[in-house]
Order: C-alpha cells, then structure tokens, then sequence
C-alpha cells in the first residue's frame, strides 16, 4: 500500500493530487475555472496577440527584443504547465497510474495539441530558415484551440454540430451541386464577353461563391441580362443554402436544450 | 399613522400615488402606456432626432438657434421627469419609504442612467470646450436607451438573449478563432502579392471580418487561386458563423413561447 | 319563400350562387382554384408583366398600342370580375342579403383593394397629364396584392409574422438603436477623416445600414484603423440583428405546425 | 420452380442476387455504401471534376488527349453500371421479373438520369459540331446529381423541403412582391437620376435582388437622399426575406427529427 511508503512519497502524491485538481477543468470542485488554469487561459491569449501584432511590419521591427522576451516567458510557463500536465496525470482514472498511464496521456489528442504548442520554443534552436520561423509563428496562433479545453459551452455547441452532422454534410452537397449548376450556366453565358472571369468553369466558380455566400465583393458582375437573370436566381439559392444549415443548427440546438431540461428535471 | 398626519400631507401622498401609477410603465392600470409615459417616449425620440439632425452640416448651421430652443425645453421637460420619478419611487415597494428608499431608488441603474441623459443640459454651463460639446451630444443620442423601461416585449427579447449567454459567447468564440485562422492563411499566401491589405495578420483581420460576415465591400479581394479558394472557404465558413447564432436564438425564442404558453394554460 | 317568386328570379339566384362558388376562393368546393379564379389570377401576373416590361424605354416606345390594347383588354376583365364580384356577394352569410349586403362588401377591404386595381383603366379618360399616367402605372403593379387572397399558404405566412408582431417590432428597434449608435461612432472617429460620407450623423446611417444588414456594397469604407474596428463590431452586430428575427419567426413556423397538426390530430 | 433449371440458368440468378445487393444502396446489407457503389461514386465525382477543369483553356489546351482517354474510361465504367442495374432490377421486387420489369426499371427517373450521364459517350460520334460538343459537356457536369441516390442525408433533406413547399413558395411571393415594390419605387425615384441602371422597373430589378439578398456588388449604388432610404428599407426587408424561409425549415428539420425519434422510441 502506498501508505507504507517513506513520507516524501506520501507528500509528493499529496501535491499532485492538488495539483491535478486545480488543472483538470473537470475535476476542479468550485465554480468555473482554478486560479492556475484562468492564468493558463490568460497566457494565452496574450501569446496568440502578440504572435498576431509580431506581423505587422510597422510594429515588429522596433519591438522585435520585446516580443521574443514575452515568447520566450510564456513558453517557458506552457512548458511547466505541460510537464505538470504530465505529471498528475497519474491521479486522472481514465489514464491510470504508472509510466503506462503517462505514456496513454501524452499520446491522449489534447496532450499532443499541448506539445505541438511546444514547438515554437524549440523550432528556433533547431534552425532559423524562413521556413522553421513561419512554422513557429503558425504554431504559436494555433494555441488558441487550447482554450477550447476550458469552455464547456465549446463542448455544447460541438456535440450539437456534430450530431447533425449527416444533415450538415447533405446541406454542403446540395450547395457545391447549386455552385457547379450556376458556375456551369454563367460559364456558357458571361464567357463570350468576359472571358477574363467566366472562361471557364473555375473561373465562374470565383463569382458564383460570391453570390452564393451573397458575400458580394463586386469585383466581377454579370453584364448580359440572361446573366444577371441567372445571377439573381443564383442569389436567391443562396439564401436557401444560408436558410438550411441555419434551420438543421436550430433545430438541433433546440433538441439538445430540451434533453437538458428533460435530465434536470426543470419546467 | 398616516392618516393622523394634518391633510396638506395626506393630500400630497395622494397625489404622489397618482403620479406614480402614471409614471411606472409596471404599476399603470390601463392598458399600455400612460399618457404621461407616452409623452416622454415623444420626447425622447424626437430630442434623440433633433440631436441626430442638428449633426448634419448644411441643415445645423442656420438652425441652431432653434435646436438650441428645442434641446432646452426637452431637457428640461425631462429633468421635471426625474424629479418626479424620484419623489414618487416612495410609492414603490421595491425601493421602500423615506429617504433612504429615495438613496436606493437613485441609485438604481435605470435612475442613474435618467441621470447621465440629464447632463446634456448642465454640460454647456460647465464650460464651451469642444469635448464637453461633444460628449453632451452623445450623451443626447444615447436617451434612446431610456426608451427600453418602457418596451415589454424588448424585455422578452432581453431575457431569451439572456438565457444563451453563454451558447452565444461560444459562437462569438468560434467566430474569432475562424477569424484568426483566416487571417493567418490569408496573410501567408496573399501577404507577399498585396502587401498594404495582406501584409500583416491585423490588416489581413479587416478583409476576414469583412468575408465572415458576408458583407464583402469589395475594397481588398483576393487576386490568386490559393487565396480566391481559402477566401470561399471563409465565406462557407461565414454562412456557419450566422447559422450558429440564429439557431441559438431560434431554439431561445421557441423556449420563451413555450413557456409563456404553459404558464398562461392555453392550448 | 324564394321559391314563390317568378322563374326568372329564380334561376337568377341559381346562376348567382354558381358563380359565387366560382369566384370566391374558400366557397369553392373543388381542390385548389375554381377555373374562374385561376384565370383572374394568370390576368393578374400577365397585367404587372406588361406594365413592368412597358417601363423599359428600348421596348415600351415601339410597340406602345400593343401594352395599350392589352391593358384596356385586361381593365375589362377586372371590370367584369368586380361587377360579378359584388353581385355575388349576396350569396356570402358574412356580408348578407339586399343592397346593404352589396354595400358592406364594396366597403370591405378586399373589394376596396379590387376597386383600386380598376382605377387605371379610368385614369386616363379624366386626363392625361404625366402625374396621373404614373399614378395608373403604380397602381396596374400594385394589381399583384390582389393574388394575396387566393393563396392560403400566403394567410398561414402572415398569421404567423402577425402573432410575433411584438417580438419583431422589439428587433426592429433593437436593430435601430445598434444603427444610432454604430452611426454616432464612426461619425466621430471617420467623420474628420471622409467628411462627405461621415461628416454627419445622418450620412453616415447610409454606411451604417449597408453594413448592418450585410449588403456592403462597398461606395463607402471606413479607412482609420479605429473606423475599421468599430466597423467590424457593426457587422457582428449585424449578424444578431438577422438572427434575431429569423429566431423569431422560426419559433413561430415551428408554433403554427404544432398547433396544425394537433388539431388535425395527425402523428 | 428455378432449382429444376439446368445449372448454368441457376448460376446466373445467383450472381445476378449478389452483383444486386451489390449495386441498390438500399438492398446492401453491410453499414454504408458497398464496394461497388463507392467504386461509382468516386468515378462520378472525378468524372465531373475532370469535366470542369477541361473548361480551364490554360489547362485544357495541352492536356486535351488526356481528358479524352479518361473520359471515355469513366464513359465505359458508367455503361457498364448501367448494364449491370438494368440486368440486375429483375431482383428489385418494385419492378418485378421478366422483360416488364426491365423496361418499368428503364424508364424510372433514376434510370433516365443514368442514361442521360450515358449520352456524352455517344454524342461525339453523332457529329462534332460546337453544340453537341457543349451539350455532351454540360451533360457530364450534370452526373454529380446521380450522387443523390447514394446519400441518405440528402433525401431527408429533401423531404423537410418538400413538406413546406406551400409555405416556401408563399415566402418566395412574398419576395417577389417586395421586388417588384422597390424596384418600382426605385424606378421612380432613381430613374430620372442614373437613367442606365434605373431606367425602367426590369433595370431597377437588378439593383434591387442585389439588395433583397444582401449579396451588394456595389456596381450600382442609389445617390438620392430618398432612394438611400427606400434602399435602407430594401435591405431590412431583404433580411424579412431571409428569415422567412430559414425559420419556416428550421421548424420542417425539427419536425423530422421529432417524428425520427418517435419512431426509434429513443429518448
């Protein structure tokens, strides 16, 4: 038994038991998130603002030193957050206990995502070529999906998507058969007098996403009636492709607060 | 008891207990507004567009006289308001007798911001700066917001947003974390070819806010074929952030009914 | 009794009362539209045809006494179908017997809504000067309301936007303030910038309006970094505006269907 | 009885079952798709995909012998296919055995569409002139919908369509009213104006779809006060028109789903 064991043994379990407490969002007792993962959460978000502001040519470069100091300190705290990740993750009874239990940890997806925010750390020691730098860069705003670990409102709306997702992917299908139909149409119609933009069907295929998503940048516009009148029958079948996911999403989100209420016993 | 005190005061409580089913939209017996609620819902909207017109240049000029004239009266029209609502909030059980309920009633976040519509009038004789200037005519514009203690069904609308906080709080989430990954590839690949819009991902953030909520200006549209794909996929992306929190609020608003429903036994 | 008087009479309320099962919609015992209202309703799509197609000035000048034979063509085809309207109308228990009878259904909305349409063909003969020529055109288009009444599906839509009128009343002025302020705003950060489409508070809602309902056609950007910001924050906004309503009126389809079914005591 | 035939015939009707259960999605006893019938799908896809990209005159031009090796590939496989279900039907108890069930199997609407994907194969050796040439293209794109007997999502996305086609078609009336308001309204007002896009009320129309579908190209914008506001009000009621049809299918998938689960008694 364990409690036979020299007392620092028995201290040391003791501490990682706290510690696992205040780092799994699930096991914590109180309310929302532990001090220790508020500040996790914290950290990073101000790492992904400042890999975001770090690109801006006009900011970057005097403040180059700034930037790599504020790097290199929340590396260093997400390298101690992972190796105490790593460590308690003894006390999680999903993985269980000894080196077998860690191994099973580090491999779990969310620890992989956790090391893979590792990198940008390491990534400059290895090299400093363009490409290992860029990498580095897109790896540090990549962290951000960390957070999604903390939110259990994230989770919510996941298994909603997901459980709809049959219906989500027919609603993709129909939409890429509506563009293929309006690229195809445009492409006979506007490809004689614009040919720059609707001469072939990829081409077409540009402007029909346009119109489909009614985002409308306006760079290219039909000019023949026939084109405007498919067009406008083109928009209109957007709206229907914007109507069907929305309708599948409420319908689900519906559902799912109503299997809540249903296991709470409310209403 | 009340009803010892000498009749000049018993004649007041009398009158303040009229005054005040005329001026709480909640304790008004008839239906809808009272006739003096509705005279300051007028008067809010047509000071909140005095404000908005006196703005324009070719009209302010040689009116300002008159707008001057009219942003008198209504103030003053609403400070006799506030004075009113303060005396009469005695009557209001929520806030209690005395002094102290009249503390407690000023304090209120509805009576406070009645104050904050009040200064427009007092700000001009503090001084003629142009800060103060401007700040009073904002502060005008944002009197429409008074107009929300007397809207119930703004108060449905309310309490439905309300209740998905935090479904909704995901989404917006969600939102920026397609934002940002948009951003980053379309800084990647479109940066070194429009270097003044792609340059930076805060500059590429403008064009990715721009096509995740379809409103699509036109002014930066991307030129290559890797950029034209990834900006479809932020539009199609887009079309998922506005079915989110459309299904969200559908499932919200279907709740709201349902109970409304139950609660009044009808059908 | 009716069957006293003389044969003539007679057969007239015999011949009547078949025409009223012909004419009006919900009388009619057959599926769908009754032959006689079917084509009043091809005359009315093929009138608004030939009043829009008439605008066109590359057609409308050529062949002018074409449009104008069709439209005296079509004028006494609405004339004829009033006449027998009205004199049908005794046969409909909602508006009696006699000529008080007549007179109620002349008064009623729909009969007003007719005799409107039926003004153009009188218009021209009082005078021919350009006000009154428009006026007749407005109202030839305005012909198409009067398709509302034979479609049931179009009654189902409207009593259902009816019975959130409140909720969507709410929206529209939550969507008004969102523009008041979004407005303000960019006036005072743009305005000094671009004076001629934000140097008021009323210029600068037509860019506020574009970009709230997502249009974006793109006349006027915001060109400040603080502009550009806040006008990111109007298009989000803009999105809840639009999921607002389509919440609302989801919950009400999804309403009227339930209440459809239970009493149809389907499923 | 069939097992009294000689073994060759009672060969065949073996094979005959298993190539069935291979090629009917529905009959396929395994979860999913069986072998067969991915096999046809993705040479559908990569037909229609090779089909677009041919359009391409950068791509198309030097590749052309190779888009015609797989062409007629894929061409071969699809005639095969259609053998092979036109052979096996008599196994399908909906169309019955013998030569009747062949020729009801031919002539079912998914047979039809089967043979119209065949066309392109034969259409080049009719004659080579531009049109059959374009014909046979455009019927090659059109094999993407021969997907949409493989997807079940698909057919229950389109039986909540189809269960509110009335309400559907009302809301596209509807939409089609409020077009032909603003664009007469615009006519009016904007004509005198910019007389090439508001000219006549069919010109107008173009303006006003962009704008009813908050697509905004931005190519042609309204400069008058009035128009700008007739134009804001267009928008708003573009976004009625959005809500509409996204709430009536919001509240056709929760009926499905709701029906789904009473069916399964889950929940």
């Amino acid at each position: 038994m364990s409690s036979h064991r020299n007392p620092a043994a028995a201290a040391s379990p003791r501490l990682r038991r706290r510690l696992y407490l205040h780092l799994d969002p699930a096991a914590w007792p109180g309310q929302g998130l532990s001090p220790a993962n508020r500040l996790v959460a914290v950290a990073i978000v101000l790492s992904v603002a400042a890999a975001i502001i770090e690109t801006e040519p006009t900011i970057g470069a005097e403040a180059d030193h700034i930037f790599r100091l504020v790097e290199t300190g929340f590396g260093g705290l997400f390298l101690l957050e992972y190796v105490a990740r790593v460590w308690t993750s003894a006390e999680d009874p999903h993985y269980g206990p000894g080196l077998g239990g860690r191994l099973r940890y580090m491999l779990s997806p969310l620890a992989l995502l956790d090391l893979l925010a590792l990198l940008p750390l390491v990534l400059p020691m290895v090299g400093t070529s363009a490409f290992l730098l860029r990498m580095a860069r897109m790896l540090r705003i990549l962290r951000l999906a960390r957070l999604g670990r903390f939110s259990s409102a994230m989770t919510a709306l996941g298994t909603a998507v997901h459980s709809r997702r049959y219906e989500l992917f027919a609603s993709v299908c129909a939409a890429l058969m509506i563009l293929l139909i309006s690229s195809t149409l445009l492409y006979v119609v506007e490809g004689p007098v614009q040919p720059e933009y609707f001469g072939s069907i990829p081409r077409a295929m540009w402007w029909s996403t346009e119109t489909l998503t009614t985002v409308g940048y306006g760079d290219i516009v039909p000019v023949t009636p026939l084109g405007r009148a498919l067009s406008a029958l083109t928009a209109i079948a957007g709206i229907g492709l914007i109507a069907m996911p929305t309708g599948i999403l409420a319908a689900a989100f519906s559902d799912v607060m109503a299997k809540r209420r249903a296991e709470s016993g409310e209403d």
